[in-house]
């Protein structure tokens, strides 16, 4: 019987669930929306219906197990621990309640270490030893690979590399601290960036027909495309405020390459582009152009395969 | 024939060897000056005649091999590259002109690499899979062990914790860039902070009566402890700079202790307080408590011990 396990990629707005082989290959997925719920034991049993429906669906695949990805969800505690960007506080025992629902096993990380090792087993980055993978989304998470393996640190929570923070005055963060590197770049920091502009300039942009409600990095990033000035200063200060943090990163950790990931590769070379110059310029000399930069090639799935792979690497 | 090695650990100042066995038992040890040679050929030929002199007195054992710890040294290339600290520029290959001379191996890692080893084999770190060992001296070196294996990166210079930019105005570095750690926090930064003191404040100062050249860390450190006012302000910034860099390190990587190795050591709780209470000031929530900041209680010879580390550990 073909073994599969289940892939759950939980993210600020989005969850997605997977069905998946050793292969990568993707039997069935869906999403359902993270946010929807204001109890936590309700997403669950969203989640448990899924996983039902396709427990009796799969009647052919033996399921062994389900991997999850989750904000601040931590390998060694196998809980979610007040994470950001999720409504629940508290520890969240969301290995537990697997485990006791099915009993096959579960195994958690953090959603951006699920998405670096979906990018270690089926991406670009399979034959390197020392890489980076950031995800930028909702946050801004990351997931760091040295000799080979994840980087967990102690308690399971290193690579919160959103969490560095980049101006002690700066903007306010959900994790209630000031000037986090994810209130700069990520969906909302874009949006944050181009009110900042707005604010400051005179230039005409269409960004100013839109509330701070309406406006998303979506918008932001098709007006880039059209020519809006301003809109392409907001990617040039994302990108140079990244590839400060960036050209730190490298300092610190000498990566062969860095992989980005999440919606804002859409917005493609308008980010990479004066990103890697920017990267070059702050880079200590003895690591400039040492590093590759690129976008993940991998599709939104990414992270549900590596999710998966928890489970599948260890059968 | 009881086994042994040399170990050389190269600072900016002086470069220590000694000769070492399994048990880090150091048969020998001296030191030299390191910047008293122009030539980098005169200095290695004083190094060879230290090596020769210790393979005449110790026929009863036998010499392994060389290990070294040195400003910018790659265990990837096998060379010193563009060390901001020393005057010797371009590639320098140390280890081919030890093996050349002396025909047993010789393995050369960073200088705090080397130091981070002695903490992980002899020192304090014995038990513990992810740390952090910061050397304060002339310059502010790193090594970071995860999972318990020495973070080198994909080309051997990963650590370079004194070379991320805290302040991209900031102070002039060694390294050509500016506001990189190491010019806040170093012997010269702990100088340049108190100049910078000295200029804003009107306080009564013994630090008043030095110029820049005569003005040591260590006329500083005394100062403080004196009770002057200007001085315990110097360690007090000091400490905020690194607090503020340390939360950000534990946040990517998420070490159990942080070990701080250097003559700053010799500063004790007027530096160690301080940097506490910042660090658990600017951490992320679910980091903070969880990583021991100490001094490493191994005196002036860990690196040495490292460094000989390198090539006993492989026997």
């Amino acid at each position: 019987m073909n073994s599969v396990a289940i892939g759950i990629d939980i993210g600020g707005t989005n969850t997605v669930l997977g069905i998946v082989d050793i292969n990568g290959l993707i039997y069935e997925s869906c999403i359902i929306k993270t946010q929807k719920h204001n109890l936590f034991e309700e997403y669950m049993a969203e989640i448990f219906d899924i996983i039902d429906s396709w427990r009796l669906k799969y009647l052919d695949k033996k399921i062994i197990g389900v991997g999850i990805g989750a904000p601040n969800g931590s390998i060694v505690t196998a809980c979610i621990e007040s994470a950001a960007n999720l409504k629940w506080t508290g520890k969240l025992e969301i290995v537990k309640l697997i485990e006791d629902r099915f009993g096959f096993p579960c195994i958690l990380t953090n959603d951006a270490n699920a998405a670096t090792i979906g990018e270690m087993v089926f991406g670009g980055a399979k034959n390197f030893k020392d890489f980076v993978l950031i995800t930028i989304g909702t946050g801004l998470g990351s997931g760091i690979v040295c000799n080979g393996e994840l980087l967990y640190g102690h308690d399971g929570f290193a690579g919160e590399f959103g969490h560095i923070i980049v101006d002690h005055n700066g903007r306010e963060c959900g994790c209630g601290r000031k000037g986090c590197l994810e209130t700069y770049v990520s969906a909302s920091g874009i949006k944050r960036t181009a009110f900042e502009l707005l604010a400051y300039s005179n230039k005409e942009t269409v960004l100013r027909e839109y509330s701070y409600q309406d406006l998303s990095s979506k918008i932001v990033c098709q007006a880039a495309i059209d020519g809006d000035y301003i809109a392409l200063k907001v990617f040039e200060k994302t990108a140079e405020i990244l590839g400060k943090s960036l050209a730190n990163l490298i300092a610190i950790t000498s990566p062969q390459a860095i992989f980005l990931y999440g919606g804002i590769a859409k917005s493609g070379d308008l980010l990479l582009n004066p990103l890697k110059q920017y990267v070059d310029l702050y880079c200590l000399s003895n690591f400039k152009g040492k590093c590759e930069l690129k976008f993940s090639d991998l599709d939104g799935n990414i992270a549900v395969l590596g999710a998966a792979s928890l489970i599948l690497k260890s059968c």
